[in-house]
């Protein structure tokens, strides 16, 4: 009589950030039925107290998700803000007068040092707090005023990315609360998150021009910067390719002597006034020859070399951003896949950074 | 009889570029004596109007000016700060109130259109606006309530040099004015900077090794962090080598994995708190066999692979990013002339850079 034997355990390069990715749609619609009314009471707090000044802090992906926010602040609640120098606070001991002041520190762990004592001493300052995490039991919670809690289930892979799109949809939530809007543009965020998702074979056919690259350019403008840096700092911590991004106008300040016709770009082109402002941008790199891949519209890809089409026509540009980087989580997935090395274990990195 | 030929016109490769870098002890000279008073007047004159917030804007080489003094803001004059998106004003028409807010808005030509609408629109929302430029006729002067002329002479050359240190030497009068300070940290500089660029032939030596790299990695922290961002634009524009910046702690967020024993990666360690709060990145790189060149201290030098020693021991930490530049401006050029390249012209660029 034989037992019979425990299946085998998955150990395929990769398997964690792949479970992790697949888990968006999920987590996306997690925080629209059970984190969207907690975001809207603490949004309703907040906006009691009327914040002048907005400041964000943060650090890796979480800096990306932090840099979005900023563009949301400016456009949708018309407050100036900034995102922060840590170093002044942790390292040169300026203590600014933070009244009127709201403080927003994003990360993953809740975990980093220099996030909690910057944090902490926002606060002795007249700060409004705010921790954006994805545990509520972190010591940066717990320093804050107020947490919101991205509910994304703990992420293993050492490359962020559930954590990333579940911050970047609880920092919509958060100033669609302090604005009075309805929420509605986040409805079909997680069916379209899933149909992306399903296109994995597209982007390995995309990965594959890739795998001899020795540099990459990234770039976008408006709400798509964000995507740009994060999905740079993505390619570079899975498959080491040294990955630029720019601003659409910082480019063609300067770093557009780098790019000839053997420099792989990737733009990300918003549907909407971001992608509009990108035109003369892309008008610069195909007259320079430049290889062009494109993540965005049908009419943008077949004006490119190659691409990924969104499907992001009815979607309104300032939520897009939740969506344009799956195709580039994925992207990042399988250049490195392509290049023999393992996604889940970047070398040199730990998944919490006790920078101080 | 013969009639004496004219001098032969010169014609070497990067001969604007040496030329407008060997002029900036004359222009940190000149901006000691005949621009400081009118700084301190402006000073005086924003300090009585007592602003609550900072914001900066900015493009390429200007933003890292820009973000150096939203350093000086933060630590010597405790007010909060931030760097502005240009798009959400210039694409998305966002209208923040921005009364009790200084805008600050640097640029060597002040002729880029998207920085003029800024700056009038940010003066419209109430702000007390502040153009920093190389151009006293310029459209950006004429829309700012005040304005500092940094007084570098006419700029030729592509890379932008004499303005960026003049920029900071202007920012830096600008804070100890609103601060009540009395600018004595700056003296020493005209004389350090003459001293750095008589030591070009040991900055050739250290080009050398940089002959065949295919990438670049730039870090820092604090004040130093401007000064790492800026020589990877200087490399990028120049010898067209992508040049990747990081400050000390981010590198450690993802960026580290790129970094092995073929990595080239140059530190820019100042002397004080910035410096000191980079010493567990530095121990990571050397950790991982890393190329370690520093500019910094001749102690800090001692422990890298190569490295320029800064004649800084004695300058107060927040005016060494006008020196700690010079020795990488003279990087920048002297690898590009080793690569058979012209400093003076790099592909792709105007000098008014014309986004809108």
């Amino acid at each position: 009589m034989t037992t019979p034997r425990p299946p085998r355990p998955d150990t395929r390069p990769g398997r964690i950030m792949t479970r992790e990715m697949a888990q968006q749609p999920e987590v996306l619609r997690r925080i629209l039925d059970e984190g969207a009314p907690r975001i809207r009471r603490i949004a309703d707090a907040i906006a009691a107290r009327d914040p002048r000044f907005v400041l964000l802090t943060a650090r890796g992906t979480s800096d990306n998700a932090a840099l979005y926010a900023k563009y949301l602040i400016e456009v949708l609640l018309g407050k100036p803000a900034g995102l922060t120098s840590m170093s002044t606070t942790t390292a040169y001991g300026a203590r600014p007068d933070l009244t009127d002041v709201l403080v927003i520190t994003v990360s993953q762990s809740g975990g980093s040092p220099d996030l909690v004592a910057s944090t902490r001493t926002a606060r002795e300052a007249g700060a409004i707090t705010l921790a954006v995490t994805n545990n509520a039991d972190s010591p940066l919670a717990a320093v804050s005023e107020f947490h919101i809690d991205v509910l994304a289930g703990p992420e293993k892979a050492l490359p962020a990315t559930k954590t990333y799109t579940a911050e970047l949809l609880a920092l919509f939530l958060l100033v669609e609360g302090l604005r009075g809007g309805d929420g509605s543009a986040t409805k079909a965020l997680p069916e379209l998150a899933e149909q992306i998702l399903a296109r994995q074979p597209e982007v390995r056919t995309l990965a594959a021009r890739y795998r001899f690259a020795e540099r990459l350019v990234l770039t976008s403008r408006g709400y798509g910067y964000p995507t740009a840096k994060e999905a740079a700092l993505k390619l570079m911590e899975t498959s080491y390719i040294p990955a630029l991004s720019f601003s659409g106008a910082d480019l063609l300040h300067g770093p557009l002597a780098m790019v000839d016709n053997v420099s792989p770009v990737i733009a990300i082109v918003p549907e909407g006034k971001g992608g509009l402002a990108l035109q003369p941008v892309l008008d610069r790199l195909r007259g320079r020859g430049a290889d062009l891949v494109v993540i965005g519209s049908e009419r943008e890809v077949r004006q490119a070399s190659a691409g990924f089409v969104l499907p992001t026509a009815e979607v309104a540009e300032e939520v897009q951003p939740i969506l344009e980087i799956i195709p580039l989580q994925l992207l990042a997935y399988e250049i490195t896949i392509a290049r023999g090395q393992d996604p889940d274990a970047p070398r040199a990195l730990a998944k919490v950074t006790e920078t101080r």
